[in-house]
């Protein structure tokens, strides 16, 4: 299909969804996608261009010129230009935003380059409708329509005042059924929520979320309305971080795809499969200093595996708990209750499966004493791993430290090593070695 | 506060977003709470319901009459309302829908009870704007008014022909920029992005979120428009997947929170610690089948934990990988493919590891011979685990099961236990025993 036959080419590439435009390009070949790309509009290019892999398109926007690329800018909402731009090469970035034709557009996206990325800030957009309280509503009706034609889809009309202050927010319903000639200050709704440009994205969507906002107003720090958030980018927000808490959990370090390269996945897997070795190491070094045990109880080495994998188990199970309850924000009461909930529960479990290894053991070796020290162990391994798992995410929560980190390979091994360590005193102890 | 001032109360809570209240419920006494929701008007407590926890609203339904039932039922939204009554004990549903006064309501909400709660029937909501496409754009209009007075946001005007069969969808400005009597099938846009009722939930997430939709329309078997699923639902999806996906990779089989009772936590922690514990005693069980080298090579059973813990933490990695490309849907190529650079991959960090561990262990025992098998066993385990860890979940996606499943404790047991034997096996073979 790909070689030359433009217009059906064109044609077909016009009843598709630029989503879909997208899905195809980031399998193609780059010339082939840069060929693709050039030959549709800009309309739809641009956000075919927001829908990419990002390797993919940072290849195309290098095969394009200063011109097209701020071709694809200018149908773009400031919020996604802004993004692209930020990726472009530094060399480049002026020339492209000099040769936008829209002066306004292009403030816009400078404007908002100025953003952290990770900050609502550099969420926002600057497409939004709004009016000054001053107004009447006959002004309000002929400035909106011109606002409205930047913007795609009116979620709010914000008022503010002279400085710029927003003050609340207007219903198009009010709007509609006020006299022509009262002025806005007389009509619109004082109260609105909004954000700082400083909240944290993750902050921004559990407002959103929470109040079921399809839209928020972003305020700077002296309160004056500076741009909008709109849900559909809080989806991604939220997917995001549900993404890297889960690839914390299972120790994955960095914001990688099944699809990236190998050099990429092995940056994001290794530091906490080392982590995983300096813990063996540990492990192996405790087990040493119980060498002398080894002679008379060899049995015991055979249930370290078991030990440590449960140790592993509960803890990531509850320090699972209390990251997710962190992240949704549902954590009631105090650090010592929780400490004290999750060690009846530890101890509930405990003892429930010390009780079938005990028995198990007792029958399959046939020494009570053993099968004793091995079960009373594994119940003061799971009580111990539990407290860990609780406490050390509410700890680096605490600190300001994403305790997200806190599960996986972190825990895992911190619990390896105590519970196998524990495991051999109590073993020593029990058997009076 | 909370005794007898009716009117401060009453007024202090009028302020305050549905949301904060049904957080301040949730932390009140079962009487207290009643008393709250009986004090304020139902159009608020209706929404206060929506978004209390389940068991605090069952317990506040329970001291309410049939008749406040449908007061509060009938301000909400089919979707809602209907999320409620699929919670009443069955034998007060009837009574309390029989109470709803606005019969349209009633029908709407018992027509969305036959629908399961795990599809986009059970998503939907029923209010939404509809017109024929033989209507004039003037009875359009009219008609559009009285519709758009039970829609909280009107989202799209979805276009219906004579059999009720989504055709389109009506944009508001071509809607008022046409001739008041030209007929709505000139006017209206035939594409139009819809669902099917028996769409799982995460399907119509992907759908909503990969195409920016604030709303999709839902159709039947046939094509007839039945509802309307909006973005805010689609939020609580993606929240709700990702916490499952997060819970099962972290051995926890039920939605639980941190604040669920010891009994429930324990329900949904103790089958996976099960599965840990017979993955334990089965290590246990191929350590005692290699119980002659013991007495040879103490120190190959110093390093179990190591092998184990790195079995574990490989198989979780490429498995998170995996499910979450599945889940973002954005794997691709064969499966062979995907197995062959996973065991490059593997490879590689093995190797890496391996060699710190071979040095290591080299000059702290100082036994070539027992450096290179234990090093040797670490390369080939990483592989396996990488292999198994990344076709499981393919696998059980083949087979329609959720992929989830094989991440967490899944993996780590068995990653384990063909850990430790091949560990063994290897060593035998390079220690010549």
């Amino acid at each position: 299909i790909e070689n030359r036959q433009n217009d059906s080419l064109r044609s077909l590439m016009e009843e598709v969804h630029y989503a879909d435009v997208a899905e195809i390009i980031d399998e193609l070949h780059e010339d082939q996608a840069t060929y693709l790309i050039k030959l549709l509009d800009s309309e739809k290019t641009s956000d075919v261009l927001t829908e990419l892999d990002e390797d993919v398109r940072e290849a195309i926007l290098g095969n394009l010129s200063s011109q097209e690329i701020a071709g694809e800018l200018a149908e773009l909402d400031t919020d996604d230009a802004a993004d692209i731009v930020a990726e472009l090469p530094k060399e480049i970035v002026q020339e492209v935003i000099s040769k936008i034709s829209d002066r306004e557009h292009a403030r816009d996206i400078v404007d908002l380059l100025r953003y952290d990325e990770n900050s609502a800030g550099g969420l926002m957009a600057k497409e939004l409708v709004k009016v000054y309280d001053h107004w009447t509503v006959l002004t309000c009706v002929k400035e909106m329509r011109q606002q409205a034609e930047n913007v795609t889809r009116v979620h709010s009309i914000y008022v503010v005042n002279d400085q710029g202050i927003l003050i609340g927010r207007l219903s198009l319903k009010d709007l509609l059924t006020a006299s022509t000639r009262s002025p806005i200050r007389d009509i619109y709704i004082s109260h609105v929520d909004s954000v700082n440009v400083n909240e944290k994205p993750e902050e921004v969507a559990r407002i959103m979320s929470k109040y079921d906002l399809e839209a928020i107003p972003v305020v700077d720090e002296i309160g004056r309305l500076v741009g909008r958030i709109t849900i559909d980018d809080i989806v991604d927000v939220i997917r995001e971080e549900a993404d890297r808490d889960y690839q914390m959990a299972a120790g994955i370090s960095q914001d990688v795809e099944a699809d990236d390269s190998i050099w990429d996945l092995t940056r994001a897997r290794l530091p906490w499969l080392f982590l995983g070795l300096i813990g063996g190491l540990g492990a192996a070094a405790i087990m040493g200093g119980f060498e002398e045990m080894i002679a008379r109880h060899a049995i015991l080495f055979f249930f370290t595996p078991l030990i440590a994998a449960m140790a592993g188990n509960v803890g990531v199970q509850s320090s699972a708990i209390i990251v997710q309850g962190l992240v949704n924000d549902d954590l009631k009461g105090s650090v010592g209750n929780r400490l004290i909930k999750e060690m009846l529960l530890a101890l509930l479990n405990g003892v429930i499966l010390a009780v079938g290894l005990l028995v198990f053991t007792w029958i399959w070796k046939g020494s009570f004493p053993t099968a004793l020290a091995i079960s009373i162990s594994l119940i003061a391994v799971i009580v111990v791993a539990g407290v860990i798992g609780t406490f050390t995410p509410l700890f680096l929560h605490k600190r300001g430290i994403d305790p997200a980190i806190a599960t996986g390979p972190f825990i895992t091994t911190s619990n390896d090593i105590f519970g196998i360590l524990i495991y051999f005193w109590i073993a020593r102890f029990v058997l009076g070695i």
